[in-house]
């Protein structure tokens, strides 16, 4: 792939507890306040015993806009008192990639 | 971090077929063969609509020796022909890491 540009990831990896009360619509609405930033690329997300979020982002500058966000903020802040258990996030850089077949 | 030193993520994005038969048993198979590997790190999973499989990894020659690994490729290929409508391999650089919390 000679046209290809490097980006970035988000993995943010985590288990949950039992109070899960909230989560869903504070998820949605993490990921709606993702797809409205500057330099969004697309999210994927699954749970089954650890949930697994990535999001891909076209500059470092657009994920330090998105942590900053107070919105963000207030969702963390929730997400490590009540929600998860134990989270991760990991900021990478994706510098290959192969695709086969369509989404 | 001050002892922070970068490691590889493999992200294996997928969505399935209907005709999963044999998938369970090769997942599990190919787990086990990345455990076995130098330079292997650990290993997270869940599939919803799409399945997510980040692997970890110290470094880019590992990621390589699983890639050319004879079952891997066997698994690759009936990946291909039969249980994923599509997928997408990243191979990315971790650059920073934030914890919180016990897994």
């Amino acid at each position: 792939m000679k046209d290809f540009k490097p980006y970035y990831a988000v993995i943010f990896t985590s288990t949950q507890t039992e109070n899960v009360e909230g989560y869903n619509a504070m998820a949605q609405k993490m990921e709606d306040l993702a797809k409205q930033q500057e330099g969004f690329i697309i999210i994927d997300m699954a749970r089954e015993a650890v949930g697994i979020t990535v999001s891909y982002w076209r500059s470092l500058e657009a994920i330090k806009a998105l942590k900053q966000n107070s919105e963000h903020l207030i969702a963390q802040q929730k997400g490590k008192q009540q929600w998860y258990s134990w989270y991760n996030t990991r900021i990478c850089k994706v510098e290959r990639e192969y695709e086969v077949g369509e989404k």
